[in-house]
């Protein structure tokens, strides 16, 4: 059979569950794995379902007419593939290699369920490493004057890759507002801090003067407003007095590795959702 | 409105989510927090839904019959009550107060929705402590010979106070085969480790000449077989070669006290599940 | 023998180490704990140990003379005491009682080496259950008017009790500047967020409004600056979007209660040293 | 100046340190990093320093020869080494790269102070990803009736290399007795459960059929008696009975990973002094 997953959202009515796994049930669904969430602050419902189709009578199309049907009707927004058709991802890298690394290793051995389109980054240092891994790097310069430019040509390598999403994984460049707003939802950084602490530049450095017990590293969708963006997962980790900013650095990309990979396994399984400013992980 | 929690478990077949949930919706169930899970390996479907009842046009009595019927007819095992009927536990103890102490404060502040019908103990050391609470303390004195008759008086105690779980918050003895047999699914016990490490007697002596970097503790659900009952949560934390066993007691003591104080939240939140030896978190 | 200890903090010379730990070997001290740190950045050099007098053959009062002279010649700052000396400790509470049962609990099972010689609140509420303890309860009301009154009294209930520190365990009123600076080095707060992240009032609300994955705690020194006093312990637990701000609270009272217990510990086995706004922990 | 670092073992007698910093000192060794430890169980003494030779006034050999005399007289055993000459690792691998890759990575980007001299494996999978960081690749099949030739051209590998060190990252394969004897102190090894939980084969498996609601990973010295040897760092990961086995395994892979190259990072800083059974982390 045919493995499916469902990610949707909509106003949480009486019975919209009902309503919804009814549709599910009636087409003949085979449900796997389902997780709902009702949010009694915003009045948002929100569900995710994996299901097979081997006890399913019509054809998908049917099924998926029906579907369309009772989501406009219950003013859904969603998702639906074959588990197999995996999401595009376009990474974007400086000249840091932790996060790349954990991702392309993640990838190869299975554990992430994605397609990685194609590297991007304003320097050449990580050229090598990618290719050797089989996957096109794209050498975009960017300078003051030439950032407009350089950004028309990652949304334009967006488009003919078909990448679904943008990770930033230590991009190092700040975004303009309006690329960020193109990417809505669409874009995920990877912030060497526990955030909302340590906004901004040099966060080690800033964490090691504050003398803090504990170190972060936040993955959150990016937003015109800086690292302000709804967050996917945060992870922590204890430092001591001892830590230099060097050791501080080192224990950090770690934690950003890591963090950014989990989120992005989250994304391409379908499991994050926004919830004004918020994330619900299903 | 009435605020109602349901939980429940039964063979995990085609639509069995659809039916439930729309028998919830026919009779005008308002949904306010619901959680799934289906067991690939075993096949069983769990279930919790809070829900309250502010559109709900049959009488209560009504929705119960239908819901019986539903229940019977999918081979359901379930929990159906309102939210402020708070299950009733007794709490058994030795002279060590730091787990007992942690139960008590949550309970008072509100943070435990429990009813503490009393507390028993082989000593008469914590009764100033449980009384001050303005809560009933049962001295039962054991012995070898007279182990037998003082679980009689347990289980006698349990019966007149309704108690719907024993919850052995360090009471250091081994409860007898038969009367764990009698308390199946009721009787929750916190073992100082990281089970399955360190069984038996000790553990922190165990862990600190083993050189572990983390220990534990575990809440489980009693069993006649000691120390392997279905694990409700477990708790760590790091140590290192400076802390001596003392240390390490008090270190372990913290976290029995929340291990112990968040397993029974979830069990009187009616969000744990047998499965087969192992649980469900709903 | 009488077990003491020693923490000090000097210059980082060549030859401090030598120096110090030779004039302990000249006097028979026999050392059962040490533990020391030169900081690169701020060039100090901090140094914590326990001995015994098991071999000294001079008097002790020799001993502290021969040591005060040293310590005068390498602009030592230190402090010495015999271990059952314990640090005297008054609590100020408001209305929660998680912070205060934690230490209480703690205190009287031996785990926490202090003294508590009273506890005082701005309410009468938590009354009984400190005096249930034995222990003294000051009520000292405060309104916008009597203040500074207040403060006065507080001044002075320190000084009757000849308490070393004071611990805002939960006290809720912002204390002077001018209160702060008498007390510079001697009052511990319990902040209920993970700083720098939520400084401020209703950090809960804030946290959960941001969507945070991770929820914390911070002990710390209390300085004029507000919520920016030098870091004993942080403490964190993870969260998700289900949990709503009332479950954040809770599950922040936890937090609290161990990281203030834990740094009251530090500072009570003088393994807290103040290094230009960070913490060296020995 | 040029760096060093001195780790050391001794029986802790009166006047241990205050002997040891004085010869340090009187050579004019300036002290960068210092961290002792005595244990009073086992009563030996350990200690590690960092220190340059700025204000040395003898020659190095000089020193080597004063140190080497007090050494034997205080039943010394000790490393002593120029920070710059990092320590030579083999690394022994299967197929699965995670482990590799973390320590690749880290090597690369400076954050692993060693040399990696080589890598062995009983499968030719890993060689591009090894070669393309320009490090030499053994391929070393092995069978029941090989084992013990295979573990001879071990032995002699680590011997043309020098190799101070054997990581064991993901290996797959038990070494004899005769090779860990041979190996004791200078091979590592990644055991994939929370050890003593979990011991042997398929960790994953049993702890998932446990229902565990934590797991981690162990980096250990190897020794003849199986996954029993001294703990070196311990590192673990929160579940939950919605993670398939697979998911435990994925789970499991960062923490080994981790968790490896922290323990290669600390014995390469000459950080980990064996304690009987135990290990001290200076």
């Amino acid at each position: 059979p045919t493995q499916f997953v469902l990610t949707l959202k909509c106003p949480d009515r009486l019975g919209v569950m009902a309503r919804y796994s009814g549709c599910l049930h009636q087409h003949g669904a085979f449900i796997t794995e389902v997780s709902h969430y009702g949010d009694p602050d915003t009045k948002a419902f929100f569900s995710r379902t994996e299901f097979d189709d081997r006890h399913m009578e019509c054809t998908f199309e049917q099924f998926l007419t029906d579907f369309a049907e009772l989501a406009h009707e219950l003013d859904m927004e969603y998702q639906l593939r074959p588990v197999q058709q995996k999401p595009k991802l376009m990474l974007a890298v400086s000249r840091d290699d932790h996060c790349l690394n954990m991702l392309l290793t993640k990838w190869r051995s299975g554990a992430l369920p994605v397609e990685i389109v194609g590297v991007l980054s304003n320097h050449d240092d990580l050229r090598p490493l990618v290719e050797w891994y089989g996957i096109p790097y794209h050498h975009l310069p960017i300078s003051k004057e030439t950032k407009p430019q350089q950004e028309e040509q990652i949304l334009a390598l967006l488009q003919q890759t078909q990448a679904d999403y943008l990770i930033l994984a230590r991009y190092m460049q700040i975004l303009s507002d309006s690329l960020c707003e193109k990417l809505e939802g669409r874009a995920i950084n990877i912030h060497h801090s526990f955030l909302p602490s340590f906004k901004g530049a040099k966060p080690y450095h800033q964490a090691h003067k504050r003398g803090v017990k504990v170190i972060g590293a936040t993955a959150h969708f990016v937003t015109a407003d800086l690292d302000e963006g709804p967050i996917i997962c945060q992870e922590v980790k204890s430092v001591d007095h001892r830590a230099t900013v060097s050791r501080y650095v080192h224990i950090g990309h770690d934690i950003e590795a890591i963090t950014l990979a989990d989120a992005v396994r989250l994304v391409a399984e379908q499991r994050v959702v926004l919830n004004e400013g918020r994330t619900v992980i299903l």
